[in-house]
């Protein structure tokens, strides 16, 4: 069974890579490679996997889920500035892909011991468009 | 391919396990636990799995599905208090996950002579936290 | 200016008059005054009336705002059955029209004496159907 | 890797196969089988699978991607009686299911030589009714 | 006390004036004046103003409410062409203008004898964009 | 007649009052006082009034009001740094209160001469905070 939780925080971000040239930062990123950055409401799915606990009917303590989310997403980047404030995006550019797969590596080992493996990580820079990661 | 079709109903219920003590229920469900239930507009998306009719085009006759779901859900359920009356929930706890089970028992058989099978139900009991159940 | 602010809650209620009949009741409530309670996610907009501040640009203190949603709404509604848990929907019906004018109760003095006034309450007891009061 | 880009069309569309009677399309369709037709705000979501390129830190060109629905869907369908002006609904029943079939055929060979293949397409016909094909 | 109602209705249009040229009519509807038409899921809020009943807490019978609108607006428009089968739009057009004025035109004679009168209605043609009325 | 165009932009911004001290700034706008910035998926709903033309059936050429929200807020403020890029948010507070007052500023001229006039414009920072501004 899949239990999904569902968190939103509001970052700034620029897609800028220092090993390209202005004209290819342009041509690669559009708008997105504006040195100012600017910013989302990034909305964020976090897909567990398990078993009903056979006592208490759920895949998982979900005052647990929320304690992670809010220790390695929220609290490090809502508000924030993802290439100033957020490794590794100092040197990695925040693309909503890149920004998937840390989300990822910050919280798979979290439920690594628990009955609830993570499944997948779904993240909507906008309402049209998204990317799902699930770890390869 | 896959077809989804969307329904809505708002329900009751407590999240309380007598084989459990008050405080074992509180560590578990938190104010979900309260006794006197509280209540949710429930979100269920059923999907099912098959070819198009090569005459109609269509993977299922629609209004039979309505049927369907009015019958197995719709009636038992909306507008219900699931512990006081949905079995199994008067001994089952109605957590999202064991409701979601339920509901699969319940509509599997009704798709299984039809040209489409039920592949999966997805269950949400708020916009940020849904359960999808496969059957296994 | 009017800002608005949107919080949601989960809560239990039947529609059932004493001083009605049971077929005036069936009659007046529909599925509704199912004896054992149905729920809702209740979604609940504020909106207050104010001058932005010439230093902070702001209508209101927003911290402020959430301290007293949290207090007068979340804590007793939330999680609760609404004709079981909180005045006076003990001998009021809590339709989603007595609701609102019972959070309009609860908020309008919080807000007397602040730069910014209560100007509406609006109540979603659906998507599709919700009621807005302006204390009168 | 997934990522969806998703778009929105208005189009008109009439259920009605020719090989059948009269008795047997309204049976079929319903009010689908109005020879007027009606329509739809589609919503289309449009899934690639890929992996983030090293340096650009993305799976896909989105200007690509975006020049492609431009052409292949928006142009062609958008504001359309897909009946009467997109082949091959003139002989095609365009039901939920034939369309999204329609779709991933004109899709599928646009992102072949792409480092981005095509996975999926995901049609809503309305919030509450939807398709998912993944070519087979 | 206001309460509104949302349904919505699925439906075919073409914005063509006769009395216009046809650069004259592309110049005002642009992608709209299709001659074959196109179609939107249109979502429909029908607002009521009055005060709840003293005995049953409610501004207006829903289930009068539902039948009004299932009379006036569904049966006669949902799943239809309007310029084709919905006077006056055989001779007025469709435009979300004119179509807000013709459901204020048949919705407020009947709620006029009530306790709840029509206030406004608001129509969406999609989510970007809607106009609302309230009969002057 | 009111009509309401709705349109979507990603920008940051710090709230930082340079008159304040570190303490004040925290006080009055918590975590949006972050000096790196954050940022959001503004939500903007632009409302007109006027009259159906008795020819075309419109409030206003939708054409020309893309174009001006287009010239006004999309190319000056999407993708912007709020505080870095678009005055006067070099010197004022861009608050959602002042950036709305500044969004009617920049709109309320080109509308002037127009069938239509600015009535309304709401600006959502996130789907539970937002403002509506009618130009006093």
């Amino acid at each position: 069974m899949l239990l999904t939780r569902k968190i939103e925080f509001s970052a700034s971000h620029t897609c800028w890579n220092p090993a390209l040239s202005e004209a290819e930062n342009q041509a690669a990123y559009g708008a997105d490679a504006n040195r100012h950055g600017h910013g989302h409401n990034y909305s964020l799915e976090v897909t567990l996997e398990g078993e009903p606990d056979a006592v208490t009917g759920m895949v998982v303590d979900l005052k647990a889920v929320k304690a992670i989310l809010e220790r390695e997403v929220m609290e490090p980047m809502d508000h924030r500035h993802l290439n100033l404030e957020v490794p590794p995006f100092d040197r990695v550019v925040p693309t909503t892909e890149n920004l998937a797969v840390e989300i990822w590596r910050r919280l798979e080992g979290q439920f690594g011991a628990g009955p609830a493996k993570l499944r997948a990580v779904r993240l909507y820079e906008t309402e049209d468009l998204f990317v799902e990661y699930e770890g390869r």
